[in-house]
């Protein structure tokens, strides 16, 4: 059995990575910290958790979380970068799901973070966690950054696309949007459901911290830099995010259907639907799925790609497991075999 | 490998049911009928379970249903009833997750449902499934009639108390709240989102289907006859049912609490919460359990208890695979593992 | 023109007051305060209000406030007491809108909110602004205290019964249920749309601080004490407050229907719905109309009655106006014809 | 006193319009037609109306609504366009809010809406009534061709772009998202709330009607044909829709703040927030503005543009109204003073 600790278990994604990790036939989950409930029975704080989940929420510490095999870092951002070095020391593998490890260029992030890098060392020796483009690299990973939910559910619906060149990499628009789990459980008068149920709203058009890394990751697949419009909004609904994404296309090569299942054949988790059809974020909820279409309308030459995740699942704590999998040595989808929530 | 077949796969109840088999070790779903969409696979109405089902709707056969070894009804009442007998005759174990075979009286039956029945012979063989009363009839049952969504909370709430005769069970009420799946996958307008969304109301106050099965069955708690007033109401939401229950107590005996937790001692799936809780729907959503609390408000002589499931699941699927495991011999909770999906 | 202020003008009932004000006739919002947001535009904060609302946030100032013909106050319970008595010595008249005024035993008062009454001496002058039952004192009132939404919805559906004697006053039961913005525009993790979307709960069921002002109001109606059994709910919806009431009859005199109209055939906010209705919260939304509906189910001995308002309108601002209009001589509907915004 | 008559009373841009018509100071709603509930009272259909319409649903009669000033039809496509010369004959007044007269080229409506115009006669005197662009005309039309939801809020974000030549026609992308009522009152699968609530997908991205409708209107603009690649998209709500806009800048101009704000100066209905805001549809939600916000993110050459209404009011019923009020020579905004509905 792997043991694995959770730091920060309080928030939607750490409550999502207990969810998947107690039925994961392989890993025993030893700790999960909680500063502010120390003491307090994981259980009676998740309700949703009885039954499944037999622990006490315990403080952080170091000599406790280095008995883990593997730690998860489901906490703000600002903190894996403060552990990760004395974690590794002692031998524990480290999956982020906070943004400390995904910029490569220290400054670019100190600029979207709005603090100084505590551990710039380990930069470059984390691996960006997106199996579909890292895979090798996550297998020996001791330190993988698990990538943000708006920047998975982009990279994929782009990639075919850029890899291949068939569009132009300079003025790419991504309109996302996203369901309000992904503002996290925190007290704050924006995401109260008074305010964000039944309304629907752009938010953070002059700049949003997933563009660096979408841009990041994107000009690795078009092997130059890329030019960027990224727009979030905000879905009155809990789960899922929907990627509308718009390029123009450098020649017309037929078969876009063809080209995007070609490119997923052998990826269990992304999912090129028929042609003509239209992703729904329902039918990934609560799955590690990526939905992908893809239509060029009136034969023009805009290309819409439709992707959607869940942004707790493939955008969070699915993608982490898939991770830890493939640092492991297990195979990829064991424990991931969620279906959906529908209806 | 249990070979199970579903009739009327198109239906909320019927998709639930795929889910949850698609991931149960001891199954196999061999057919799944449809007389609307016969040649379609499931998984292009449904792509919430591509990758999990790999079959087409089929015409609903007795040749073919022969072949299995249990057939579950998502069928709309008046179904079961016209098949049941064949299938029997071929040896072939039936849940019928419908109401064919839930009221022992016929007449009554005739009377809340509108039409005659067409196979009352099988009326006293089939066994009312819920197994935290009826677990050893269930598996040896041929023929087990699966409880309706708003039975099912109200009889978990109000057994314990029923069983001891602690209150009066002439004045019982039951005040139940229901999200808009209940109401079923068909076009009707009162169910869209703009009539039911950002609204509440009650309905059928004169009188619910759901309301003879409810008192035939706490009568036989009672050992006595009942009297019920039973008032459902419509959420705006998808899933889960809140029963919140009243009733007179005859004497105060103290810890209603110990009651309901020694009663449900042994029970997987009835899970007594710690005194002083609310439960939530969402910590049952896609899950089998059923969630109870109990109060006493202000020490006064009215007991009040709180009963949640999710409707699709332990009001109907979850419950019907779990009667399927005991008729099958099978541990009772064995493919039902599934953590509720929070948030 | 009336002058008003509005004291605590960034909850939800303050900009519902703004809401409705903004298009009555006969008044002009002359100060509006936010402790938090002074020298802010309140169209900057709510950008409804556009077109609607040219004032500033100021901070609360007696002086300023005293050249106002009448003061609603909009805040937090604990502070209305704190300033009344000095804007009433300047021969400003006073709606609050909070409960510092609404009970009549202060000791009562202090159990259940947690503080000493800053100001004893004005309960006994304040009147109790429900129309329906103070209508000639509230014409008289300096002071006038603005019911809790429950309340409201509750005393309408059970005055009828109580002032007639014909139910047993001992064991009423309301099964309440409100949308969200009952709890507030505050920072808090309850009422995030990630924990309240898509799920529903009972909560406060040992004790809710409106218990006492429901118990309070319908002890006058009955001319005696009444035990009252008082469980509300969350609703996963903006605005609307459900009530479901039970009663045992002690007589039965045919005609229930009846009995409701003639009591409210002059009430012009209070809506007979014709008999076997089921009220549905989104017909009243944004308007100040509450509907009702009478139920006997089955002919049995218990009464059930539906009651359904807007909490932030006639469960509040709606209701404040309706009172302002009736302290300064207006007819008593002017301002408030909005129509239910449906769907 | 303006006799005005409702031809399809019961679908939701129907009651939209009796909503705000109840309180048009100028308009008496003489006639509501419905062929299906021809003698029910309207208010029985929708208690939403109770003491704000007083009417009984007719069958739609060409004599009946002779009698009337104007007509406006809330039919689906298809009705108008066979009775609309008789009632102009009768010198009737008629405002359509259906999408028989939008289109100016009578082959391609018919390619789109998959039926024969019967009265292309009639297209070329209709007049488009959007009153920021065809005011003049509207004044003096007999015929007015309502808007489409998406056009009206589409058109109001691109038109100060495009008449200035500030963009390039050729490429505009129009990300647009609608809340459900925009489906109409139709019993259909597709928008049950179990369907649509908690998700969020694209459709029709091969092409919608409302295509050809806004590509013919801002070709106007642009005093060019366009290029348009418009992706519609379901929210999980009721009310609102959102259009993101993107195009390409062919100039920097600086301040495109500065351009919109004078643009609508003297547009009431038309609100530029002010900059780096993002309109939420909430905050329109019941009233007839549209809000509109400008970007240049990172100060790229591409332009964002957000722009939101409500679909059932600026959207519709609301343009509706303001178009009457024109086209009776009365002031532009009375009885559209409704402020949003928040929360």
């Amino acid at each position: 059995m792997i043991r694995a600790g959770i730091v920060g278990g309080t928030g939607y994604t750490g409550v999502e990575l207990l969810r998947i990790l107690a039925l994961h036939p392989h890993v025993e989950v030893s700790v999960v910290t909680s500063r502010s409930d120390v003491g307090t029975r994981v259980d009676a704080l998740y309700p949703s958790l009885r039954g499944a989940i037999n622990t006490v929420f315990s403080a952080p510490d170091i000599a406790e979380l280095s008995d883990c095999d593997v730690v998860f870092f489901a906490t703000p951002n600002g903190t894996a970068m403060l552990m990760a070095q004395q974690l590794l020391e002692h031998g524990v593998k480290i999956i982020d799901l906070s943004a400390d490890f995904r910029l490569k260029d220290a400054a670019e992030w100190q600029h979207w973070y709005g603090m100084e890098h505590a551990c710039p060392a380990l930069i470059a020796e984390a691996v960006y966690g997106l199996p579909e483009t890292h895979r090798a690299a996550i297998k020996n990973a001791r330190l993988v950054a698990n990538p943000g939910c708006y920047p998975t559910a982009v990279q994929l619906g782009f990639l075919p696309l850029l890899e291949t060149g068939l569009i132009d990499p300079h003025h790419l628009i991504a309109d996302v949007k996203s369901g309000v789990s992904g503002a996290g459980r925190k007290a704050e008068l924006a995401t109260l459901m008074s305010e964000t149920g039944e309304s629907f709203k752009a938010y953070g058009v002059a700049g949003h911290r997933h563009l660096p890394e979408i841009r990041q990751q994107l000009a690795l697949a078009a092997k130059q830099s890329v030019g960027l419009t990224f727009v979030p909004h905000l879905i009155p609904m809990i789960r899922g995010i929907h990627a509308t994404l718009y390029a123009r296309l450098n020649t017309d090569i037929g078969s876009l259907q063809s080209l995007f299942e070609q490119k997923y054949a052998d990826e269990v988790f992304v999912d090129v639907l028929p042609a003509n059809s239209h992703p729904d974020t329902r039918n990934v909820r609560g799955s590690n799925f990526c939905h992908i279409s893809i239509h060029q309308p009136q034969g023009q030459d805009t290309v819409v790609v439709l992707s959607v995740i869940d942004n707790l699942v493939k955008g969070a704590a699915g993608q982490a497991v898939q991770n830890m999998n493939l640092m492991f040595g297990l195979p990829e989808q064991i424990g991931l075999n969620m279906v959906a929530l529908y209806p």
